[in-house]
């Protein structure tokens, strides 16, 4: 089938619809273009509201258009494509481990400092840039000038700290220059030398939300873990191992949220696509080695 | 591609996964069968937790097994199903609109009496099977003795009421015998007659949710209403017409709820499909004749 066949309403019903208030039409298929998506609808629901939407009076939604199709909830398959999708990224389990961590575990208010490590990573500059969102004042960690740099430019983070070659103590000091009050909340993607230096920085009552350790990862010596913890002691403050898992009939609304920042320009997602599943093993060290620029993708075919 | 190519893990990581801990294999596409279907995946997302995910060690979800692919968050497309969807009935928003309806708008508590006009319909069916699952006692309204069978054998209401040739009067009798103490839930589907046989039965703070009024839809003289809403005061009672509009964010949740019953055989989704975009407009007008058994869908290609 290579048509577009269409049901349309050609005329108003006066009380029960005849075959005559309606035409069956057929028309190429559309290309998609610019952002949009052309759907094979296979099929239609139909139920006694769509006579409802056939009339010309006020209600719930507009009337159907003369001469448009008859509106209808469909089941099809996307044809074709020009719509960008960040299902793997912004608004898939990473973008939605940023929001529900930040905003559930997190609770950030207006004006609050947040300290989030691996900024520059998936999770990390979605945190960094919903954080903003909601009026807090950012601190990045990241590895490197490049990544750094990227902090400030692309994801507005009011501060960057670049933590290669720095030990616990000067990166400690590092960010108590910039936030001398302490830190409120902190979004931990890293753990080690990093999350021992957060935990010097905490404020009274702070946050610490554990997403990831990977620095850690790939020890085969052992855990690190986190050496610090008597400061969650002295600020009376809260660690946090944090899951998406219990946020999966959430998601929806989430991806909704996310979305509409993209769409706002208000939030940035940025994708690191490798092509070819026989490169599945290079491009997966890439995020060990820091060397991926955003959310990390294999294309398969 | 007509292999099926798999990135498999073969050896356990020690430290920093070498390219010999995975293997990449082709096989055969697998056919779809007895309710599963085949996905072509598209992208994969490389995370750093799919390392954590190849040591043997206790975490949040299983070990890969060796020899099974590396587990990854994917998108891709259906390639073959022998999976029935109800996502345009039980799990569309047929189905969503009895779930969100009853719950949060009737609020059902055990014991109560909940009458359901349409009841053999796909909203109505959905209503008193969910009624029921909430463990109250249900009484459904529907048209001719091949439906009331039905509502009985297939939907598990309690009572069936035939509301073929009966007066608001007579219908309102009938409902009186079964339900002395008055009905605490009408879910009304239909409207007129039925509507006001319903307002004259209500229990004290009885809750009307007044979802559809498929018998007037039809009426090019003029809307019927409810001549008797002023029981409503007598019983201080609520009617609240229901849209499923604001509950779109929740629609994952519900839909989950569904297939749980759906799958645990608590809750049966009848389908009447017509097949063909040219028989448009004699499977609509089933809908008013009472012809269609199940929710009516259009098979359009």
């Amino acid at each position: 089938m290579n048509l577009n066949r269409r049901f349309l309403l050609s005329r108003r019903p006066i009380g029960t619809p005849r075959p005559d208030d309606f035409s069956l039409v057929q028309t190429p298929i559309p290309q998609a273009a610019d952002g949009s998506f052309v759907v094979r609808n296979r099929y239609a629901s139909l139920d006694p509201a769509q006579r409802g939407w056939m009339d010309d009076a006020p209600s719930y939604m507009p009337p159907i258009k003369l001469g448009d199709p008859v509106r209808a909830t469909t089941v099809g398959q996307v044809h074709s494509s020009a719509n960008p999708s960040y299902f793997l990224s912004g608004m898939g389990a990473v973008g939605l481990t940023g929001y529900f961590g930040l905003i559930e575990v997190g609770k950030p208010r207006r004006g609050e400092t947040v300290l989030v490590s691996g900024a520059a990573g998936a999770v990390g500059s979605a945190v960094g840039q919903i954080a903003k969102i909601k009026e807090c004042r950012t601190i990045g960690i990241a590895g490197g000038p490049v990544k750094c740099k990227r902090l400030i430019s692309d994801y507005h983070f009011d501060v960057a700290i670049d933590y290669h070659g720095k030990s616990v103590t000067a990166l400690s000091a590092e960010i108590a220059t910039v936030a001398p009050g302490g830190v409120d909340i902190v979004f931990e993607n890293v753990g080690g030398d990093i999350l021992d230096a957060a935990l010097m920085n905490l404020a009274p009552k702070a946050r610490v939300i554990l997403c990831g350790l990977i620095c850690e990862y790939n020890c085969a010596e052992g855990k690190i873990g986190a050496r610090n913890i008597w400061q969650l002691i002295v600020k009376q403050a809260t660690m946090h191992g944090f899951l998406i898992m219990d946020y999966v009939p959430r998601f929806a609304e989430g991806g909704a949220q996310i979305a509409r920042w993209i769409g706002e320009g208000r939030m940035r997602i940025d994708e690191d696509i490798v092509e070819g599943i026989e490169n599945t093993y290079s491009a997966f060290m890439k995020l060990f080695s820091g060397g991926n620029q955003g959310k990390l993708i294999l294309k398969i075919a």
